[in-house]
């Protein structure tokens, strides 16, 4: 028995080394140098190609390496009999926790004045403005973790999803109009959603023309997310007034988008939240021990829902 | 009776209309336009000159407006038979830790990196570094908020304080020797001592050959730790290899003075965690009410100690 690692393009190195640390007798199969093979009954997935996962038939579920699992809900990638589970675990919604922290800190405490004041010699000192609102548009296990780190900061956190439920601290909003009051009443609206077919586009004009004037939108959920054509249009308006992005339609960011060279526009290459490989490799065994004892593997999805 | 509000420099009006609000029977005198006056028993200073406060000789105890009270230590600026106290309550330390957590968090994640990269159209993706270890010296109470927070974000945080003894959780280090240890393990090296006879010039070449290649030196708490002329030779070395300050032996800081325009020291106008006038409003009213009860003010100093 044994688990494929399906992920071209990316650097399996040190999960594999992790693996081989928590467990030696464990028979790891490389794609695509690997050929199915009947003892291969579990699946690591990163963007795997369409066609590939249906040549091995012994498997009896698959993983996705992250917590999107939006690549894999393909039947031509993922056949429809296959349960889908994802890698998603506390230290990965820290990463991305503390990423958002960072941009959200330094931008309201303005830390680039400070670095303007310095080069005019300017010694005016000032208060920071009224902590400000956070809007979190998603929020299962990677919203709530960042609410909860939001909130201890002293940083006001309202979240708005499908359900309209959330952690029992954070005020939640629902449905269509729920969406425009919170993007009316937040400072920094961050897109943590999955991507679906009812989230898809989700971040366009009608929600930028609802958001505060001066507010900053972070997307660190999908490329899809965003109707990019839409953004350009709302930044000139100043709703949002600053957008930080760290996914794209198309990735890497192609050289020629005019997000690079934007001024309202930061972007960096999707790396806001890395899965670490220490905690795939036990977060991975436990789905397989799971999937071995004829259970669902860890954070099984719905594949009608989408996540 | 009433409170005399002696802060020259510094623009009280905020903190004015907080008392009237919460207190709008408490009589108020500001100096310097009031003069001498039995009803007046409990005073509020901020850098008060020498000799101002003897002559209001009904006085039974006065408070700092922060959390440093080496402005009042000398008899002739607070008579020695006056108690102080000190206003620094949990906004306050909240305040600090953001501050710090702004500075921390986007140098460890390099936010500046993403800016380069975005200039030069690059799309590398790279992970952040293991969470950085933080070396605070001086670990009272906005220290040990300030700890508190770090540590939730995932940070490592060690301590050095004069009696060696600090919250639970954080590893402490005593003594010249601990010092250095911790000096050469910090990341990030923060002091936020009291100014003290034995604290003044801490910050001096010795403790900067014991640091870490490569790490970070932050000064909040006074200008007078920070030998300034061993800083700047020091980082000539890289040990530290950055020094973010937001106090100096003069302030402001004198137009002609190196930091200005040094590439690796960021300067910023003693702001890192301002007194909020709804909070020292509030905690300068209990302070009155123990000094009213013959007990000492909140915060009582010791002033053998300096703190």
């Amino acid at each position: 028995m044994g688990i494929l690692l399906l992920a071209p393009d990316r650097d399996l190195r040190g999960l594999v080394q992790q693996l081989h640390r928590q467990a030696p007798d464990l028979a790891l199969y490389l794609w695509p140098q690997t050929q199915p093979h009947p003892d291969i009954d579990f699946a690591l997935c990163w963007n795997p190609p369409a066609g590939v996962i249906e040549q091995f038939s012994s498997l009896k579920a698959v993983t996705s390496l992250g917590a999107g699992v939006d690549a894999l809900l393909d039947p031509a990638v993922v056949p429809s009999h296959l349960p889908i589970g994802r890698i998603s675990g506390p230290e990965l919604a820290l990463d991305m926790a503390r990423w958002l922290i960072a941009q959200i800190t330094s931008h309201w405490l303005q830390l680039d004045q400070f670095r303007q004041q310095q080069i005019d010699k300017d010694c005016r000192t000032w208060a920071p403005t009224e902590a400000p609102l956070i809007g979190l548009l998603g929020i299962a296990t990677i919203g709530a973790s960042c609410a909860r780190q939001f909130q201890s900061l002293g940083l006001r956190v309202e979240g708005w999803n499908r359900s309209g439920h959330g952690p029992s601290q954070v005020p939640m909003h629902l449905g269509a109009q729920g969406l425009h009051d919170l993007a009316a009443r937040a400072d920094y609206l961050i897109c943590l959603l999955p991507l679906t077919n009812s989230t898809r586009g989700i971040l366009d004009r009608s929600l930028f023309k609802a958001m505060r004037p001066g507010s900053v939108l972070i997307n660190v959920g999908r490329g899809q997310h965003l109707v990019e054509a839409d953004l350009l249009t709302a930044l000139d308006a100043g709703q949002p007034a600053l957008a930080i992005l760290d996914v794209f339609q198309q990735e890497p960011l192609p050289t020629g988008h005019p997000f690079w060279s934007h001024p309202r526009v930061r972007v960096s290459p999707h790396c806001a939240a890395i899965s670490q490989d220490e905690e795939v490799a036990r977060l991975l065994l436990d789905s397989y021990r799971r999937v071995q004892a004829g259970e669902l593997p860890l954070g099984a999805i719905d594949r009608q829902a989408g996540y």
